[in-house]
């Protein structure tokens, strides 16, 4: 914790902020020149408390934390990294993953015809929603149950994993059941009832980065799962909102190479929900794994002109399969597989 | 429904446009310009349809829905506006309405003192969280059932409101027997299963802006609540993420006269979260209350020095008397009182 | 300066640091905690650094720079205030200003109806485009000198201040002519070749922040004219770019109060671009007064819907009377005349 | 042209739009469906008109304008691509071009060493400013035309093109006879005078992204230029404005796929800038080539640590020989060279 008082601060006001460092059990080292007092705080103190609660008080000029607030998902914690091995497949290795699938589970023939297409190319999880958060109440909200048995049948049968996404707590029981991986959608990265939740049980969980969220807020977000021990998280990049309209976000592939640096766990993106548009997929794919992503994940259905949720953004099977293909060739020329 | 086709687009594409069109249940009008093909659908339709489905048909150059996604909340459903009445204080009405008090309830010392200050001022709503949100998981988080008693009984003896934040539904049953409205947070506004809960029951619901919500978003969560049949909503501006720092978001006052026009809902603004810093806190509540606000939700702590959460934007006692002073000014010249 | 080291940095990075510290002129105050060490570098040194230069030497967390990179435009270096007096006009002190005219002159009637208009109503200053800075090369592009000679003879006739757009250096000359105040667009912020020629004149500037520019760079463009000796400078906040859609900008209502509180400057808004629809400038005029404003610009015509460009966000000359009133309200209650 | 009208907007509202569509010279096509009406306005009309003005018309729901406002721009105008040669050097051809050099001119010494360390790694131009748009008045401005000498002497013994910026129009006429290539920076994207003089010219022009620029913005100033027969035009993307602040802007990888569909000009990359931070320069320039970037624009110093200005980002000598190594490979994976 490091505060800077204003040019020319009364002594009282300096000794007011040591006083409040104090109380809260840091030690504080003061520094004067001329013109300005800097005081660090430093010591093995509870970090829950808030920079700005300092910066109000009078006479300092500005205040700055020194301690990560995350400590479970910092690379120092695992400097090697995390590779997670969910039923055969490594996540987080040399081999880049991908999970592919439509938007929502909508029959036993479609899932079953997507499950071939991704198993087909390649591919080693299949996606799908069976509970649909969906901006408008009037839209299609999901098969529910049916839709998770769906799933499970057609991956078992091609050999494939399955990811699907859990809206609230109460899901939790039942997806255990059918998922071999939970995903946290982006409109619920900071819903922390539920992340806390997913801290107590043990199941692989993939984490997207909420459409207006800071890479730290992301990580605090993991923290909250791996604070109650739950140490499988896979985060994604997914896109976030800027004033651009080209595209429905903006795909942050920089947050690849962030993420590899921050923290120890592995890290896909999703180039179908980054981008919104089919035409622009393959590219962002090849540009996430060129940039460093450990995986994929994207939406293919075999007739996305009929697709119920997302069509404009799902590739037909045939682009899927000429991604995969592309995929490989960028992963070969950055020392990796696919 | 609207579909621009591209310059020159054969006259295939723009079949299977108006078959996709008719298909749906619209009736195709064909306007065929020099250069340009435009179709407009007309009718009676579900719309819950994604404009973007079109735009990556063959030969498409864009696409635009002209009804609005949300109908309820639409200022045309109510055009005279929605004044909400709750135990004696209108909200939406000629007068500007104040909800006040800590951003977390501690003690109930500390509860009946924030209490008093409200009341004495004129405010007409104690706010506490008994739940809280909290970014890291090493943060307070609330003191449950027991915060909920400590407002109840403050909030009764100084004849206020109690308006308390739901994180997640299955807290609903609880804080109906407590508070007199509940506060759905900025980070939940698209928790569509709570919001769908919300809409069941019979208690007035204040709906948070998210930080990086569109305000047709904002309309579509509300209309979730509203298409459930609880029609007693407040809508809440509380700072949108941008790029400026100085500010901890961007309290976005358009917003007012935007949704004003736009709804029947009565708007309130939150500018201790809209700014993130005490200082700023009454110039904004000032602009918000000129810019149309209906009412203000703002921090107030007996000694926010030491109070458990965001202290910084946080106003003490005699700002809060002073601000409820200026605030009075404002609602006249508006010609409102408060 | 303030550098914090990474946990566990090795000695020679630190010393490394030190030393470029020391070599750049610093004093350096060290502090070493139990897992972190902070150097604070203070010294009355050439600050024209760049504290990332720091941050990717090895071993190095984060850096934070510590006296503002502006001086003259810094409150401390005037508390009281800067109040500009051209020709009569006080500009920064208690009476609110507003400055109203049309977006382009496009002929002499016009321009003496408007500044007819604009006078009646009790404001100060015409403003109008006699070059046009406009993103289609295909659009009207102002009519230059005789735009210039029009506007003169209006405002001297109905006793204005003229305020027009310099769009390059070159014009400067030419506008010395003709105007009380010569405004930097939005687009121009950090055009530095301008803004250097306009430190080196003697009239009144109004510095538009740029759409995407943050308070602090909006104040770096300020010092750049200010180090060069002029110092009539008014700032104005006219709209920053964020993901909202329903304003053309989002109008950054509290950029009053930090600015107030930053620098002495005075400070304007422009709600016709801040909004860019009509319906929207009378209120978001009375929320930038209420929030602190020193004035306000605004566009109106005797027939917005025909006006060459902006006629969307430009006042009827009722609507304008009408803020005026709305606008005086207002600024009694917050102690001011307008 | 289309204009929506609102749900039960009367007769005359409609007729009015009629007349003012046709006032312009369009040919209108109505569409009346049960709640709406749709007006289709048709015609080879002047498109410098604003949707905006429509949109606040009594009656008016929305508008949308049909026609592209970029036409020489636009893809259709040379649907197979536009490929520059300047002096052997093919830029949007199938090799993958690569500029570099340091941020300023600093030395001969320095451009000498700078050219060689370009050569030799394989890149075709040198990059480096005599002229320095700088944030803060107090930092180095540039060489000026002895920098200009500075660069020319180097590229010359090294066999490489010259690109360096232009910051006014004044210095047009000095750069023409240094410089192979005219750089626009970011802040001067909307300098529309600059760049009307620019299209007046003979000389290749790189035109950078304006940190808050959308695409339709770019490529409208693209226009200015195109329209005054300089058709010789490089685009680049070199980092948004967002949130995030891990780095120092976003980096718009998407860019460039959206581009290459949207225009016929080569796209170039700049993840110098685009990141602010070296380390992530090198992955991001092998997403850029993945997304399909025609060429790469990036800073290298012999001694970053004591560049003049822009250190941080700046690659060493080593890191950018290893950049070239690993962009050849990912150009051989998207089928180009480099």
């Amino acid at each position: 914790m490091i505060v800077v008082m204003q040019e020319g601060a009364p002594e009282a006001q300096v000794q007011a902020v040591i006083n409040r460092l104090v109380g809260m059990g840091f030690t504080v080292h003061r520094s004067t020149g001329v013109s300005h007092t800097v005081l660090g705080g430093v010591g093995p103190v509870d970090d829950s408390f808030d920079p700005a609660d300092f910066e109000v008080m009078d006479g300092v000029k500005e205040c700055h934390r020194i301690v990560s607030p995350y400590k479970l998902a910092n690379r120092h914690f695992k400097p090697g990294g995390t590779i997670l091995k969910i039923r055969g497949v490594e996540i987080g290795g040399n081999k880049v993953v991908t999970m592919a699938g439509p938007c929502s589970v909508e029959t036993g023939e479609q899932i079953e015809c997507a499950a071939q297409i991704v198993a087909n190319a390649g591919a080693q999880v299949i996606r799908g929603g069976a509970f649909k958060p969906r901006s408008s109440p009037y839209s299609f909200q999901g098969l529910g149950e049916e839709g998770l048995k769906i799933m499970r049948r057609a991956a078992d049968h091609h050999g494939l994993l399955v990811v699907t996404e859990v809206m609230d707590q109460t899901q939790i029981p039942l997806l255990l059941d059918y998922a071999d991986i939970l995903q946290v959608g982006a409109r619920n990265m900071q819903n922390f009832n539920l992340l806390r939740e997913l801290g107590r049980i043990r199941k692989p969980i993939l984490l997207k980065r909420g459409i207006s969220a800071t890479i730290e807020e992301l990580l605090l977000s993991a923290e909250y799962i791996l604070s109650g021990g739950n140490y499988e998280i896979i985060l994604c990049e997914r896109g976030i909102r800027t004033f651009e309209t080209q595209t429905r976000n903006t795909f942050d592939v920089s947050a690849f190479p962030v993420l590899k640096r921050l923290t120890h766990l592995p890290v896909i993106g999703d180039p179908s929900h980054g981008t919104g548009k089919r035409d622009y997929v393959v590219p962002m794919a090849r540009a996430a794994v060129a940039a460093g992503a450990d995986g994929l994940i994207v939406e293919v259905h075999h007739d996305p002109d009929h697709a119920i949720s997302d069509g404009a953004q799902t590739l037909r099977p045939e682009q899927f399969t000429e991604m995969m293909r592309q995929v490989r060739a960028i992963a070969r020329a950055v020392g990796r597989t696919a």
